[in-house]
């Protein structure tokens, strides 16, 4: 009988499960890569998806296309639900999968801090799904306000709001200035796209507050010359249906407004509390797990965790930011140490080499860190366009982004606009005054004569 | 005040609709283009989203972005709900819209020949939707497969039935076909996709039969060579979750499958109904309204209907088929006739012109035929393609399916085989022995050690 050979689960196929996977390609072991996804997501391009620059497709590649050659590993379509530590076993939704070495890599969702309420109304940009609603919300915004004939809320409908001045929340409010003003100009008959008002709003006094003030400052005058208006310093203290509460202290504004997006947290997967009451640790207040300099859960020989799920130090003994360069370096390291210890060899710690960081600011300007050099405007562009390019994992990919950009930089176009799914119900009541139908019939005979 | 303009409502935004409006024009009147959808699909590559060649944003184009530049034109994102046509005026589900000049081109949807409780076991091919629907069905189908243990479930797992030999059916089979033996290899470490059946039924004596009898012959063995089961003079009786029963008369086979998918047939959107019952008028089984020559619905001077909708006559006293060509030819005449009535001349009755018709078997196959000439083989694939790629309505769109094709022709990939949305709870449960938790355990710890 042939010898076992030693089993690596890897849990998520994001940027740090992936990079993990691949890493051990030569690995003497079975490795088990389990995602409830079909496919790996490019997430740092997932804001063009949702504002229709780039369809699903362009930014997502099948993971058994990414690892079919590689034959000591295999990949399973299947929904994590628990872990039994004791056995060495992740428990599925349908079953269970027996493991020696076990990388738990399954990413964040959307933190409301408290307020979970709101995700249904302003949603959050973490999923291919996410985005496909952001996008509807977004386009059917305008569809709904070119029908409309009360001023007051036409003006909400061409009103939207992005809770959380981070890269996120810059480069949605960047985009959705950009279809507004560009994509949409001529379109509508009735209404001025144009007219639409764009808030970005971040509680504390600036935005990018991870990067340099002289960066944060280049990327707000980007932004309001795309005409967003920058509000920071201001909490969001409620959401509803049709306005939003902002303020801090005593000085409450309320905006009447159609559209929220929220990009202003993340906490980590579920899966990062399961485990930490299986293992009896505790987390932190968004659900993120310690780990050691070898990215390992102290006291226990077997359980890696990497990513959004991870606090992870730097030599600072700061905790690494939650970002696909740390994920992915994470995972590359991790198939090397895992490797070195298959063969009863020793590690290195993991150390974070930080390459700098950067966000886009619509179609040509972009902030971007890189230590020994800062780059912003058109320049800071172009070189977030080479790196986010370089990264894209599959080269058709690469060729059909690079192929979709430089037409919408030359055209301001963006094709990839379809409202899919159910319409929003809420959009086709609201303008209607229900309980008279009568008279609203009369009024639409007007209206759309 | 102004004088009133001539007001055309045209229903729907397909090749028909679209090939009004935009031959409309320079017309001297106030069109309004009414869609449900705010896109124009490019319906002939549906197939290809459903199988994972092509996004769903490479096929479609945005209404508004098509037709921005008319003036005299807007577009409506509604649901036209019914027709008052004393008052002339469509009925949305939220208003009217009156109109001096009606063009009903709403097109089709499946038809299930009174078995409607098929339709969601076997979807049809309509909409995008019905592409993520059926896409996600396939590529369900192996995942889920790599994961079951029962033979005789695997087999069945593997086993795609497509009902109708219409063009429709035959794209669908040699991509579903190709997606087994190509796309897929080396891609599972349990299941050889390529030993996956897939069957074509198609109930007449022959598939294609509106094409010649040498070109149904050429196709049947294209199909055959790809691995394609081609079953004809057999009618599906039964369906159900997991098998479906074929025959005619006492000769009844049933066969395991997990995936069926719809090509049969389709009828005319509902609205043909509503609006045969306003206006006390026949239809057909199909739900289809007889148009007279000048695709004008008889004794009412302002209402005519195109596309899959209508039965129009051609000069040998047979109805037109339901394709793009016939819609939009129909849809540029009646431009034609309408501004022609609006400056009170006459024009000539529609005549349809028939350069051909064509269907794609798998990645270099396929027949057409174009009177003067018949093509089948690659020569009918090189065809196919340059004419499809023609008639795609933005160059954007053009070039960035060119580059997919050509992507996908030299390495047989598939990378837009998302699995969106929820999963298909079927699929999840049906694998599980669900009153043994304990021994479904102690089996899975089996199968995923």
């Amino acid at each position: 009988m042939e010898e076992q050979r030693h089993r690596i689960v890897i849990i998520g196929g994001g940027f740090g499960g992936l990079a993990a996977a691949i890493g051990l390609k030569k690995a003497n072991a079975d490795i088990t890569l389990i995602d409830r996804k079909n496919y790996h997501l490019f997430q740092p391009l997932l804001y063009q998806v949702a504002t229709g620059s780039l369809s699903a497709g362009d930014i997502a590649s099948p993971l058994r296309a990414v690892l079919y050659k590689q034959k000591n590993t295999r990949v399973l379509l299947a929904e994590v639900v628990d872990f039994d530590t004791d056995k060495k076993r992740v428990i599925l939704e349908d079953g269970v999968v027996p493991y020696d070495t076990l990388i738990v890599s399954a990413g964040s969702s959307h933190h409301y801090f408290g307020h979970d309420e709101w995700e249904t109304i302003a949603p959050g940009l973490k999923t291919v799904e996410d985005a496909t609603d952001i996008r509807k919300r977004i386009f059917y915004a305008f569809e709904t306000a070119e029908r409309e004939t009360d001023p007051e809320r036409i003006q909400a409908l061409l009103t939207f709001i992005i809770i959380g001045g981070g890269p996120t929340g810059v480069e949605l409010a960047g985009a959705v200035a950009e279809i507004a003003r560009d994509t949409l100009k001529n379109e509508f008959r009735r209404i001025d796209p144009s007219k639409a008002r764009i808030f970005l709003v971040e509680g504390l006094d600036r935005i990018l507050n991870t990067y340099d003030d002289s960066l944060s400052q280049k990327a707000r005058e980007s932004l309001e010359k795309l005409g967003v208006t920058v509000i920071t310093g201001s909490m969001v203290t409620d959401i509803n249906d049709c306005e939003i509460t902002l303020g801090k202290g005593d000085r409450k504004e309320t905006i009447l407004c159609e559209t929220v997006l929220w990009a202003a947290g993340v906490k980590s997967s579920p899966l990062g509390n399961k485990l930490a009451k299986r293992l009896l640790l505790e987390t932190d207040k968004a659900g993120r797990i310690r780990v050691n300099e070898y990215l390992k859960i102290e006291n226990y020989d077997d359980i890696f965790v990497i990513g959004d799920m991870a606090i992870a130090l730097d030599k600072n003994g700061e905790p690494l930011p939650g970002i696909a360069a740390v994920a992915r370096q994470q995972g590359a390291y991790l198939a090397k140490l895992i490797s070195a210890r298959i063969k009863n060899k020793q590690y290195r710690p993991f150390r974070y080499r930080n390459y700098g960081i950067m966000a886009t600011i619509g179609r040509s300007a972009a902030v971007a860190d890189f230590h020994w050099i800062k780059l912003s405007g058109w320049l800071g562009w172009v070189s977030w366009l080479f790196i986010h390019l370089m990264y894209i994992v599959e080269f058709e990919n690469r060729v059909l982004v690079l192929v979709q950009w430089a037409w919408n930089y030359f055209t301001r176009a963006r094709s990839n606009r379809l409202i899919l799914g159910r319409r929003i119900a809420k959009n086709i009541k609201s303008g209607l005054p229900e309980k008279q139908p009568h008279h609203s019939e009369s009024v639409r005979d007007e209206i759309f004569r």
